[in-house]
């Protein structure tokens, strides 16, 4: 989205969700502050608190998304992920972190203030962040679903034999492998679980996914990048080890022998509010310290 | 391309280009054998010789492509590259291996006739393949310009000491990385160079690049896979060490201190043709043994 | 051991224990032929099954071992990992794989009685394989203590979230790093879960042992090769995340907060029975497919 | 070696050789004014310059080294390198960096003098670096010979296509290889070229070379850990491509069809005095940003 749209966008401003990390007293703190911000600014304002969930629970949305036009979030990326894949409907968020800053939240706690006010004169851009779609299917049954905004992941416990699965891309088997497990990310979790697992780093605007082993016992498998239209389809092939389904990390469920994970573009994206001037290139070489 | 347009192109052609390795006796022989096979069908044949060129030559264009309306290469993954980088104009290719295949070529020597009745009927389909533009500046001076289907190399040679590259994507800096070395690869060239140097696999249709460092003393830098669309631009910033750029493996020119190596997507992209049945899936399936 | 001495010691054997994988009929048949093979030839025989045991319950010491001069384990890698791991004391092991070979055991089903033959003649080696002892201290408490033969692993499970861990060896900080966990391995170990994480292979009878992170999120991370008389030491630095302490992906047991796991060098090496004449780069030629 | 050996060793100090880096002024600077510094405290100094060499010259042997006690370099990890490889006989070597620190060189520029005060007094340690010896053979002739400290490295130059190597450990074939290269490297070299390359850290005094590939084509093959009495042999099976041997990446040749690049370990080690109190793990933390 352009500047210019962003200004058209910023003047319909009329309520403001603020969701802060319950786990933080600074995010509380700020949050009691930055209502009262708004307030004088003449905007409504919604208060959350955003509650780190089991993570085997499904998280309920937040009902602040439903009738508010901005979101500002308090707290770090694992609060945004969480914030972003709940909201009932695509809202522009704006991710304040509260300590150091991470790849999705775009300020931190010192450029709060300077940071609204060019939010609310429309001085910011707009970037899509795609999601997956997930789904659980067991028996023929009817699958569970899941929304996607870093990544799904297929992984042993850590008192689990190694497992096998099997891999379909659109229909073609792409291999039977033996691993840890397997990430499927969005290029927004390719800097989280995937990097770790030596997975390559995705431009945040691509549309692909990209399916990277966790310690893969065939040695020859490598990180694989595919349109994000595909049909990715893993199966479990192993019987009695322990194997979860993960969800941005924060969700989770335990696979069955034979259950098959379908993955594939999800529908709506996230925006994220874009006003400080910082690209993806930038956040690449300060956090991972490539010099220049 | 679908099946229904492969038919109607199939009943226009009239001339086909029959280029052979020219150090292979075997494509040689084969190359004979086919203009009679061809000439029987009432089709006009050109016949070339595709030889190994000096590295540090630039490729003669092939003649063929100019008036023929499909070239069949008798060769192996180098001889196809070669060929698809000179040809004057996209002309559909059908690559047929005299051994074992590889990612580019479609047929093996065995499935030649069969496979060439169906091209003929029209059973076929045409792949896209994207070239990269790459440009050597220096000086101020008008670019060297190179069409690249695999990759772009800027390395050390094996006596220099480790360099020191400068990364720049779409005018952003992304650091001033300690490597030997930095592939920007396409999707097609994905499966070369670029896995051996710990890169991801690509899906051929993808509309991106992927850049690879090679040993880089930086350890926390990773491969990175950025829009197609996106202008590379990579400085060399090291003086006195032999570096070279080298494309596809085919052709090099040594680089200089401060000279910038600036690449994107080519223009027209090079049409395989599609006759066997196998996906890319299956080729990775089995030539990586990914079991299954 | 050499050859000679090899001969010796087969002139005392007296007792052979035989020792089948429980959940495979091929052992256990073959366990009740080769009791009467060995049992015609004059030698009194033990024969005892080796169970899969959950991996959280230590596992019982093979009776087997205690008066038997040669211990014959008819299964996979992994049954003549727990055998090796529970003797009571060092009894040459013969290690017959009902299936493909492995890494420890030597021959095949085919080559059982052959080697055999050879083996009450004398004409084999003894091949020593060390151990790592390693003790679990919480709270300052008597610790619990583990040999292991492969490895141990400290990892997250796979629903807790990045975990920390402290690493100081023989005294000396090394780092605090967050990861999925990490891996101290034997040169035995050194081929398996180690391979796929990342790390080297080491040369089996190297008196050393070797560190790998699980998924580093430090991305400088990289396996760090020890001697095996140094004491490794790691704490768990994380609260309220799953973490466990796996020996030899067969014994488990669940980390609190700030537990330490020290490992060292192990007493008692195990002396495996060479008859086949492969050599340890013959295996990984042949399991790894590495050419020539 | 112990303190107390350290404290005997230094009262019998008398001549002190002092090696700057040619191309570094302050490194020339700092010479000349130690010298003074020497002489006044009543020992004899023989002054020498270290010069970068062509890669392809072999190195005179430093002649300070014949008649010295202690050796103190001023420069950084590749001076003491140069100067480690050339020395005619082992003398205890000082490493006083100009800018930051290696892992070669023990002390920087301001703890010089404080360093040597120490160092005089007796009060350090040596530190023993093995070497390995490398021998070139071709065609049945007398081979060239070297001393190497880090590592000696066959690979293949920009503008040559990928190459085949056949590595034998101790006349058992290990594999036929497609790579850039191979690296043979000490523990000494471990933290250079082979980290880069995706090899492991090892601790220096382990008495292991490994062998670790550049870039290779056979995605199984995987960095290998070998006894260093192992003798490590690599053949080129590649015509018609440029290989070099480089040495301490120091030295280079170019290797021909078949030539044999024979190692094992070297005779003498090099001493190394350690006074600043800083361990393998100080300098790994430090200069690898593990945490902690």
């Amino acid at each position: 989205m352009t500047a210019e749209a962003g200004e058209a966008l910023a003047h319909s401003f009329r309520r403001v969700g603020v969701i802060a990390k319950a786990a933080s007293e600074e995010a509380l703190r700020t949050a009691a502050e930055l209502e009262e911000w708004l307030a004088r600014r003449g905007l409504e304002v919604r208060l959350e608190e955003a509650r780190l969930r089991n993570i085997t629970e499904a998280a309920p949305p937040f009902l602040s998304g439903e009738d508010v036009d901005l979101v500002v979030v308090l707290g770090g990326d694992g609060t945004l992920l969480s914030v972003a894949r709940a909201l009932p409907r695509p809202v522009p968020i704006l991710g304040v972190n509260m300590g150091t800053l991470g790849f999705l939240t775009e300020i931190n706690r010192a450029e709060l203030y300077p940071g609204l006010v060019r939010v609310l004169a429309g001085q910011f851009a707009l970037e899509e962040r795609s999601l997956l779609h997930a789904e659980l299917h067991r028996d023929g049954g009817k699958p569970q679903t899941y929304r996607v905004l870093n990544d799904a992941v297929i992984a042993k416990t850590a008192l689990a034999r190694i497992i096998e699965l099997t891999l379909a891309v659109d229909g073609n088997l792409v291999g039977q492998f033996r691993a840890d497990g397997l990430i499927i990310s969005t290029p927004t979790g390719s800097t989280a679980y995937n990097l770790s697992a030596g997975g390559p780093i995705l431009f945040p605007q691509l549309p692909v996914a990209v399916i990277t082993p966790i310690c893969a016992h065939t040695l020859s498998l490598r990180p694989l990048v595919v349109p994000d239209t595909s049909r990715v389809e893993v199966t479990l092939r192993t019987e009695r080890e322990e194997v979860y389904l993960t969800l941005d990390g924060q969700e989770g469920t335990e696979l069955a022998h034979l259950d098959r994970v379908v993955i594939r573009r999800g529908d709506a994206p996230v925006h994220l509010v874009k006003v400080a001037g910082r690209t993806f290139y930038d956040s690449l070489r300060g956090k991972l310290r490539w010099g220049g």
